[in-house]
């Protein structure tokens, strides 16, 4: 059964909703800052998952983008992408393999390393197949996650650059960590602080490799903080697109207790199916559409509200009110900023596109699920 | 490209691996409990999220199954299912056009009802197709989620039986709050305490109206405990197939440390890509992949070790060791019993089966991503 849907009011629930006018708004802000710098895009797919809205940020002006995973990449080259970082190490022989294939579908695609074994085992499996491949150098900037820390990179550049099937085209410096840190200016220094090794690393090798240009870096949180740092040469960016209330929580330049550079795209529909007690309703959105990750949601339409969602089971959540107003009646649809947005967005197959309350059209969220 | 699988090891990470042996096991054991007491089984296939599952179990001796969500219902039917039960309320005018629908392929499908507006709403659109429906009563045990409490309730069904279109099949009583109680004697005495309310409604309304028959109640922290309840003519278990970290830490009638009614045949495998750090490794597993719900999970390969997961962002998790014994190497892989198994489920497109070390077939996740 097809229902032709017009209105935001006619869509079951729960479902993800693009505001398109305001994603719009995010792209072109993001660009005009990177732009204003000198700086590259590549934003990072791996919020969106959507090969639809990958396109569109490449129209927008970026140079190509990042996915965390192979399968994501996999995904984005049958779609039509081009110039994909794959932002995790590749390291199993089956991965490698799939790798590879993919490669020669996509000679741009790049990987990053972090280790010497893995640099062994990726340059075995490109003689191999008789390809060679561009990599960025992991440096692990303080998340304590993948890389390598800054003392120890500059050995495992030469021993990239002494494998004869991989091009060290540059580096990258994810500093994760510092992403939602409250205050802006305390976010400032650490994000310059925590680049100072990775930067002296890329000095250092762009001195005796000039095919080494590419210093990728930032994320949302410090998207403007690291324009300052002239040797950054992309951001890869992903939040932005659509925020959500975990980003909008910090503070930004212009603002300490907001994060007003970009405006929440992205809104969560759920509706009231048990309204029998005193102080709550239930809602149709629980830990399976709504990941219980980074704080709550906020709850946006019934605008200026005072009710607050929380998570209840699986399927269901409550919704209460902070100042005893009246709740929302059975049946009623809430709209909801997620909050952390990249696990919620992977819990669904499609975002409805609107343009005021209109669903102007659907993106599939083709790389949902792909976490191999 | 399409890699023939044989064994385990050749698995690409992450993914969902199904024990057979086990899980036919626990199928066994609790259609034998409920046999034993006579007592149907109705088993809750949200867990699962997968046909050919709830096929087998239906096979093993399944009266029918439940679902939280008509998406839900709508695929099961698709795929050869009867005697469907959804467990949460239908409210709004558009899902219920689709239950209904959805009935007039499979006229068994029930629906649990709590409030005179969601009764009226129903009956008219079943009498505007011009069909009728079986309903169970949703009465509230002390979840405070969906369901209307014990002292509303007769009233309540008062009000579907006076409907054309409804027929008051039974009702059901779901205890949510107590299945994860530590100590089995409190949660006992829990189970059978919120449940006193729910029994005597159902004896009201069962002695003016003989047809009413239907009892569901029970999730698998108390299958053992509402055995012992007369009035109860069901069972909606669900975890008990394959078991997570979080129910395996209750106790139980034999061992009030754990439950060992029970053994986990869902694991989790992920494999370690980056290995730079002393003290930690990086697995290819995080929030995308393994549901951050119902605490840490389990590290059962390698066996007896010390390895504790926890989740380091969407793609990432970070693998430490208690006793500072030696940590897995680049490219191990390691297998995982989740904790709360449903909704990490939720997050897979299909399972791997196996017995012992061999993959002997997949099945398709099919009803993932239904939450509406």
């Amino acid at each position: 059964m097809t229902i032709k849907v017009k209105y935001k009011s006619d869509l079951d629930t729960p479902c993800l909703v693009l505001d398109m006018d305001i994603l719009e708004r995010n792209l072109e802000m993001m660009q005009a800052a990177a732009d204003g710098a000198g700086k590259n895009l590549r934003p990072h797919v791996k919020t969106h998952k959507c090969s639809s809205l990958a396109l569109k940020q490449i129209e927008a002006g970026a140079i190509g983008v990042c996915v965390a995973k192979v399968s994501e990449a996999d995904s984005l080259v049958k779609a039509g992408l081009d110039n994909i970082l794959i932002t995790g190490p590749v390291v199993t022989p089956g991965k490698i393999e799939r790798l590879i294939d993919l490669l020669g579908l996509s000679p741009n695609l790049m990987v990053v390393v972090d280790h010497p074994a893995n640099i062994e085992l990726l340059d075995t499996a490109l003689y191999t197949k008789g390809l060679s491949m561009g990599v960025l150098l992991d440096v692990d900037v303080g998340l304590n996650r993948t890389g390598v820390r800054p003392p120890d990179a500059l050995a495992l550049a030469g021993q990239i650059v002494s494998r004869a099937h991989l091009r060290l085209r540059g580096i990258q410096a994810y500093a994760g960590h510092v992403q939602h840190i409250q205050s802006y200016d305390t976010r400032k220094q650490s994000s310059h602080r925590c680049l100072e090794g990775a930067v002296r690393v890329f000095r250092e090798i762009r001195a005796s490799l000039p095919t080494c240009t590419i210093f990728s870096a930032s994320g949302t949180g410090t998207f403007d903080i690291v324009l300052e740092v002239a040797e950054i040469s992309e951001l890869q960016v992903g939040s932005y697109v659509f925020m959500d209330a975990e980003y909008l929580a910090i503070g930004s330049a212009d603002d300490d207790t907001r994060f007003v550079s970009f405006a929440p795209a992205l809104r969560l529909l759920t509706t009231v199916i048990s309204a029998n007690h005193k102080g709550f309703v239930t809602v149709d959105a629980g830990l399976k559409s709504l990941y219980k990750d980074g704080g709550k949601p906020q709850v946006i339409i019934p605008e200026d509200s005072a009710l607050v969602y929380d998570w209840f089971g699986d399927e269901y959540g409550r919704i209460t009110s902070t100042d005893n107003s009246e709740l929302p009646s059975l049946g009623s649809v809430l709209e909801l900023v997620t909050s952390h947005c990249d696990p919620t967005i992977n819990l669904f197959d499609k975002y409805y596109l609107t343009r005021g309350q209109e669903v102007v059209g659907t993106w599939p969220i083709d790389l949902r699920g792909c976490s191999q």
